[in-house]
């Protein structure tokens, strides 16, 4: 720049002191789903709280300050609350209850604990959504092991005997083959404690998941439909968006909708659904909340399902999902052994052209634990694959065993 | 997901304890290119100390800790040097020898001292690319008004008479027209105790910009070509890629390029142009660091210019620069009065499509300064400019007069 000489902005006659951000955000956990929304809040000036068991959660470092304490403590809830302006969070396994009291204190909590209380013990979610007329797995309570069998002789076997709370990347389910299974699943489900389900095994070709944001006043903005590919239960790779017929596409999103009007979700929600043999769409679960199968919106939509979820807890209009390529795949990369939560490889897997690479920042890897991921965008599928697993295969997590 | 349950992670064996990170990252102030460098690290799972005069700048939320201190203070960065793996900063205004004495003390640090002390000093800076080959303005240094005049019979009128040092967004430059501004000139500028420098006018057409990563072993990734706007000496809008032949372009890019390696730059290095009235390109000055007219990389390339810059200061491959759509637009959000640094209108602003808005975080607002930017992908450059000017005009900083 050439020209006359400016004064200096006159900073030194205003306070210099922490300023008041554009918002404060209160997230109920601090694991990999919290540092995203936070990286996103951050973005707009935001400043973000998180309670957490301890102060070194992937999210801690962004976050202007961890409240240390239990989720389920209304206590520490209501602490959470009197910090910021909304509060959110990043897992469904909290107390409905203690929600309710953060909301009944004045505290806006977005999605509300009437929707968490909803989604969180499954039982009562498919009866809502079975309610609303969405296609579901058939399936039924049990308060006793003879019950597995009567729903036996009415769906058949397999059977999958479900906990009704506190089940995630395949904990909590036990897949019955034939009577001679009913004990061992009752057994390691702890039928006698925990309140359990069974569903029909449903035949899939595909599981699919769509991420969508509802606004407070209603209006959503839908990801597209992806499909997710499970080893050993835990999402191992999502394909956006999935090769599937236009048809079956549009009736995903459809129910995906539905799904999530009828839980009264606000901010961004998971649905995992099925593809049936026939070419049917059922819903398999949702999460009331961001999602492992909206990671790759990070790079591959004009806004990813972490900013929709900031803006939609904030009150603000919500943007544009997009895609900005035609294929995106995301990798998840899980610990391969027991150790230190960072990586090996890193710079290896850096010199792939075009692989994204996110690193969580946990304390400790564990074999199958979800570490960090890897997003490639492509012009095919089969081009985005090629990176993002070429660049996922390079990273380790843990000593290997 | 329906399957046999699987047994939990067996974390509770293993230390509960702040993970090490991937890398540690030390950064020489906390503004908003300290901000937006943290956020790449983040997402590798690095952590960043920043080293600040105070504990609440836009860096400091998302940075592991704040060394509050002087950046000129040797002992400020020896501590700083002492807590991280490497070093960066994000200006280049640092005592050259302070910094020399951090890598005396055996800490990395990129850019390196040498780098620093040629490019801050724009005399120095400008005779090194003279004697490298490069195109630039006539220059001269003056320690007595009468050498301007002396310039003035070699270049003729108009002069540009600046500081060596410490000059930003038109701070530090003076026009001159005739004989009679020359005492008004020399006062401004100090010239009894600042050392100047005295520069031929360039009646440029276009003011433009390349963004340059360097790696420690001296591969180059670079940033298109973008034109720069200025109003009042400070940078409004950033147009990626710049609409000049491609003759042109492919000039300014080969200059770039031998600027960067003649300064012996690491990581993100800025490199200005003017783009003459002939057509000709001159290199009008160059920013050891990341740079205003790349942050519309965030959103528009692969890698933006702060994940390269990482890439680069930890000696990991360089990612790629290549565009994400045709055209993409950078608006500056500068305070438009004295006061809050909380942004009024974000909410009306994210409901224009496509705007992506960046809020610093800063704690005051004055008028001019630097507090956000907003940047919009295009088809075309009309596109991306409707869409990002349009969002731009919404958002206020700081009581309007």
């Amino acid at each position: 720049m050439q020209n006359i000489a400016q004064p200096q902005p006159v900073l030194d006659q205003l306070p210099n002191r922490r300023p008041k951000a554009a918002c404060t955000l209160g997230i109920v956990g601090g694991g990999q789903l919290a540092k995203m929304i936070t990286q996103s809040a951050l973005q707009f000036g935001c400043e973000v709280v998180v309670l957490e068991r301890n102060d070194h959660s992937p999210a801690a470092t962004l976050a202007r300050e961890t409240v240390i304490g239990d989720w389920d403590n209304p206590e520490s809830l209501l602490r959470l609350g009197s910090m910021v302006d909304v509060v959110t969070l990043e897992n469904e396994f909290v107390d409905a209850d203690s929600l309710a009291a953060l909301e009944k204190f004045g505290h806006r909590l977005w999605p509300s604990s009437a929707t968490i209380r909803l989604v969180q013990d499954k039982l009562l979610q498919k009866q809502a959504l079975e309610k609303a007329g969405l296609p579901l797995p058939k399936f039924k309570a049990v308060s006793e092991k003879n019950e597995i069998l009567e729903a036996a002789k009415e769906f058949g076997w397999p059977l999958v005997l479900k906990k009704r709370r506190n089940g995630y990347d395949g904990k909590g389910n036990f897949t019955l083959r034939a009577t001679t299974d009913v004990d061992e699943a009752w057994r390691q489900l702890g039928g006698d404690s925990n309140g359990l389900y069974v569903e029909a095994f449903c035949p899939f070709t595909m599981e699919l998941a769509i991420m969508i944001t509802r606004s407070q006043t209603g209006e959503m903005a839908n990801y597209p439909l992806v499909e997710t590919v499970q080893h050993n239960h835990i999402c191992h790779v999502v394909k956006a968006p999935a090769i599937v017929p236009a048809g079956i596409a549009a009736r995903a999103v459809e129910i995906a909708r539905k799904a999530v009007e009828t839980v009264g979700g606000v901010g961004s929600i998971g649905v995992e659904l099925f593809l049936g043999r026939d070419g049917q769409v059922l819903v398999n679960e949702m999460a009331p909340r961001v999602h492992n199968s909206g990671h790759y919106s990070i790079e591959g939509c004009v806004c990813s399902q972490f900013e929709n979820h900031v803006r939609a807890v904030m009150g603000w209009p919500l943007g544009s999902t997009a895609m900005l390529a035609p294929a995106a795949v995301m990798v998840n990369l899980l610990g391969s052994g027991k150790g230190s939560g960072a990586p090996q490889g890193i710079d290896k897997a850096l010199a792939i052209p075009g692989a994204h690479i996110h690193v969580y920042g946990k304390s400790v890897s564990v074999p199958g634990r979800k570490m960090g991921h890897v997003t490639a965008l492509g012009k095919t599928m089969e081009e985005a694959l090629g990176i993002s697993r070429r660049a996922a295969e390079l990273i380790e997590f843990g000593e290997v065993a």
